[in-house]
C-alpha cells in the first residue's frame, strides 16, 4: 500500500487524486505533481469507509473545518452528532472531534460514521484523559499511551490527526523563564507542556517522531503540526515561543515528506491585522510549501459572542495571503460549549471568508458563484437569489419578513428601488439599470 | 461665524476641537493643525443641539455609521427611533437617516432629537421624492427644489449630508455606452442619473457646487461626497465610472477646502478583497488626504444574511489601509429593510472591524482594551471579562447557557481548562498559565 504522496513521487495516479482534480476543475497531473512536492494533501485514511476525500493546499479551493465533541460539562453524543451533520450540511469541508468526556473510543466511532467528509483528531486528548483517568495524573502517560492511542484512532479511520510534536524542553524552559500574557491556552500544548516538566525530558512525539511516521505511514494519516504555543492573546503573537516551535516544525515537516507521509502545519491563533501576512509567508517558507492550517485567525479579543465574526475577518486575510484550511471558530469561543446553531454560524461565516480570499486566489473558478448571484440580483429574480445565497433559507426568511408593496423589490428601498427607476422613470426599458444584462 | 476648518486654519482652537482632541487623547495643536489640512473633519452643524462633537479622519479613532429610515414598505417613526437609540448604545459614532416614506421632514426632526451623535441625511431622496409627489416625476426636480430641501435640513441641524456631486453628463454618457453588470445601484445615484438623461444637463449640485458651499458654509454641516457609482458587483469594481466620479470628487474637494468647508469622500460598495487597498489609498491620493468614508466594502456577492459579516471583514482590510469612517451594513442588506436587531449586528459587526484595524492604526491606545481583556481572560476573572465584551449581554448570555461543573472555568474545556491545568496538575500555583501576569 502506498501513500498519496509516495503515489504522487512515483508518477501513480490515484483514485482519491482524480476525485479531487475533478472537484478542483484542475489537471490531475498538476495535483499529482504538487501532492509530490508537499504542497497538497489528500486526507484519506486508507481504512475509512464512506469519505469523499478533499485536497487542501496550493492552487485549490481555501477549505473550512469545524471542531466539534464533548465536554466535561455538557457530553451527549447525539448532540455532537446533530452538529457533525449541520457542519457538513452548511459546507464544512472537514470535522475534528475534540470529544474529552464520556467513552472516546464509541463517539468517535460514531462521529465517523455519522458523516462523509474527512474527520480529525486530537488523539492527545484521549491519552491523556484515559491516563489522568487510571492513573491520577497526565504527568503518568507514557509512549505506550500515546501511540496506541494514535494507532486505536488511525484504526478508527480518523483522516488526519492534530499532533503537537513542535513542543520541545527548549521551548518549555524558555516559556517558564519569560512568560507570556495568556501563556499557553492550546489544551494538547498544555498536557505536553506539564509532562515535560514533570518528566523532565522531551515527549515521545518529538522523540519518536520516527516511529509516529511509520504509524501514519502505515494509515495513510496527515499529521497535522499543531501549534502548542499559538498565541491566546493579540500581545503574544508571533513572538519567541510561536517562531521557534514554527522552526521545529519545518524540519519535521521535512523529515515527514521523507518519509512519504502527508503534513500540513496549524498557525494561530490570536494575531493583529497586520501580522497576518508574514505568518503566513513564514509558514511556507519555512515549511517548504506545506498546507497552512490556521485557526481563524482572532484579530482582536474584545468580542466574545462574535469570535465567529473576529475569526472571519483574519481567516480571510489569511488565506488570501495564502493559508489553505480555515479552522471555523464559534460564537460561544471562549464563554462556553457551542450549540447546534453556533456550529451552524460558525461554518457559514468562515466559508464567507474562505471564499471572498478564493475570489482573489482562484480568479473566475470562484468568483463565478458572485456572477450568477449578480445576474439574478440585477435582475430582481428572487428565487434565483436565494437559490444561489450560501444559506438559502436564511435569505428567504429575512427577505419574506416583510411584504414589499411593488412586486418584485425588497422593503429596503421599495418602490424607490435603484433596479427599477430609472426604466420606470424614463419609461424606456432599454435604460433599464444601466447593466449589461 | 467661523466653520471648523476655516477656525483651524487661522489658528484658533475651538471647543468642539476641544472636545475631539480630549476623547481621542491628542494634542489639540495636532487636532487643529489636521483639521486645517483638511486631513481631519469635525461634524457639527453650528445649529445642531445636544450633540457630542466627534473627529472623522488621520490618526483618529476609525468611526461606525449606522443608516436606519422608513421605506415605502416599513414606515414607522417610532421603529426608526428605536433603531436610532439601539445604534447609539452600542456604540454607533454617528447615524443617518435614509427615510423615503412618511413626514420626512416630521422622521427627521424626531430622530435627530433622540440621538446625541452627529446626524447625517441623503437630502436629495427628499428632494426627488417631493418632487414625484407634487409634480408626477422626480425628472421635473429644479435647482430650488434640490437647494431648498438641502438649506431645510440643515436648518434642522443635520450634522453631514451625503450629495453625489461627482455624477456628471460624461460619466452618465459612458456608462450608457458601457453597461456594467450591476448598474447603478445607488439610489440617490440613480435619482440624479435619471434627471441627467431626461434633462440633457448637469444637475445643480455639480453645475452649482459654489452656492452648495455656501449653504455648507453657513451651517458648517460636512459634505459626504457620494459615490453614485460605486460598484454594486465585485465585477464593476474600480472600473472607469467610478474612478472618473472619483477623480470628479477631487477636483471638488479641493474647491471645498478653499471654500473653508469641511468635505469627507464616499467610497465603494463591492470590491473584491485585493481591491481594497489600492481603492483606499488611491481615494487619499486623489482627494489630498480627505477623510474617506467606505460602505463596508462587500467582499463577496454570496452571503445574503449575511452581509454585516461580509461588510466587516472588507471594512476592517480597509481600515487598516486608512479608511477612516466606516459605513455598517446589516444582515438584511440586499433583502429588505432592518429590524432593531439587524441594526444592532450592524453595528456591533463593524465596530469589531474597526477595533481590529485600530489596533494596528494607533497601535497601544487602541490595543489596551484588549490587553484588559486579556488580563481578565487568563485569570479566569469571568465579570470583568462580560464588563470589557464589547457586547456584554450576548457575552454573558452565552457563558451561561451551561453551567460549568468546575467554578471559573467555561463549558468548553471544561475540568481539562488549559488555563488551569498546569497549576493544577503539577500542584505548583507558581506555573499557573505560565502567564507574565
Amino acid at each position: 500500500m502506498n501513500t498519496q504522496i509516495e503515489s504522487a513521487k512515483t508518477g501513480k495516479i490515484t483514485e482519491e487524486m482524480q476525485t479531487v482534480a475533478r472537484d478542483e476543475g484542475i489537471p490531475v497531473s498538476d495535483l499529482r505533481q504538487r501532492l509530490a512536492r508537499g504542497t497538497v494533501i489528500i486526507t484519506r485514511n486508507v481504512l475509512r469507509g464512506n469519505v469523499h476525500p478533499i485536497g487542501i493546499g496550493e492552487g485549490l479551493r481555501t477549505k473550512v473545518n469545524a471542531n466539534i465533541g464533548t465536554s466535561s460539562d455538557l457530553s451527549d453524543v447525539k448532540l455532537e452528532i446533530a452538529k457533525a451533520k449541520i457542519a457538513s450540511k452548511n459546507g464544512a469541508d472537514t470535522v475534528m472531534d475534540l470529544s474529552t468526556s464520556g467513552n472516546l473510543n464509541q463517539i468517535r466511532r460514531k462521529l465517523i460514521k455519522s458523516v462523509t467528509i474527512p474527520f480529525g483528531s486530537v488523539p492527545i486528548y484521549q491519552s491523556a484523559i484515559e491516563t489522568a483517568v487510571k492513573k491520577g495524573s497526565i504527568v503518568d502517560m507514557t509512549e505506550d499511551d500515546i501511540f496506541n492511542t494514535i494507532e486505536q484512532q488511525a484504526k478508527d479511520g480518523v483522516d488526519f490527526i492534530t499532533v503537537h510534536c513542535g513542543v520541545t524542553k527548549q521551548i518549555v524552559k524558555h516559556i517558564t523563564e519569560h512568560p507570556r500574557l495568556m501563556g499557553v491556552v492550546s489544551r494538547g500544548g498544555t498536557f505536553l507542556v506539564t509532562w515535560i516538566l514533570h518528566n523532565k525530558k522531551e515527549t515521545p512525539l518529538y522523540e519518536n517522531f520516527d516511529y509516529l511516521l511509520e504509524l501514519a505511514k502505515r494509515y495513510d494519516i496527515t499529521l497535522s503540526l499543531g501549534d502548542a504555543f499559538r498565541p491566546g492573546s493579540i500581545f503574544d503573537s508571533t513572538d519567541w515561543p510561536q517562531m521557534q516551535e514554527l522552526l521545529t516544525i519545518g524540519k519535521l515537516v521535512e523529515r515527514a515528506y521523507r518519509a512519504n507521509v502527508q503534513t500540513m502545519v496549524e498557525g494561530p491563533g490570536h494575531i493583529p491585522l497586520n501580522h497576518i501576512d508574514a505568518n503566513v509567508h513564514l509558514e511556507k517558507s519555512v515549511c517548504k510549501g506545506a498546507p497552512f492550517y490556521v485557526l481563524g485567525p482572532v484579530v482582536t479579543d474584545i468580542a466574545p459572542g462574535y469570535d465567529h465574526i473576529v475569526a472571519a475577518i483574519g481567516g480571510s486575510l489569511a488565506a488570501m495571503a495564502g493559508a489553505d484550511f480555515l479552522c471555523y471558530v464559534c460564537p460561544s469561543e471562549h464563554l462556553g460549549i457551542p450549540t447546534i446553531e453556533d456550529v451552524k454560524a460558525g461554518v457559514v461565516t468562515m466559508r464567507i471568508a474562505a471564499h471572498a480570499a478564493d475570489i482573489v486566489k482562484l480568479g473566475s473558478k470562484a468568483s463565478v458563484w458572485d456572477l450568477r448571484m449578480d445576474q439574478a440580483r440585477a435582475k430582481l429574480d428572487w428565487s434565483k437569489q436565494f437559490k444561489l445565497a450560501l444559506d438559502s433559507d436564511q435569505a428567504r426568511k429575512v427577505h419574506e419578513r416583510v411584504k414589499p408593496k411593488v412586486a418584485g423589490t425588497c422593503t429596503m428601498c421599495g418602490k424607490w428601488c435603484a433596479l427599477k427607476l430609472l426604466a420606470d422613470q424614463l419609461n424606456k426599458p432599454e435604460l433599464a439599470r444601466i447593466t449589461c444584462l
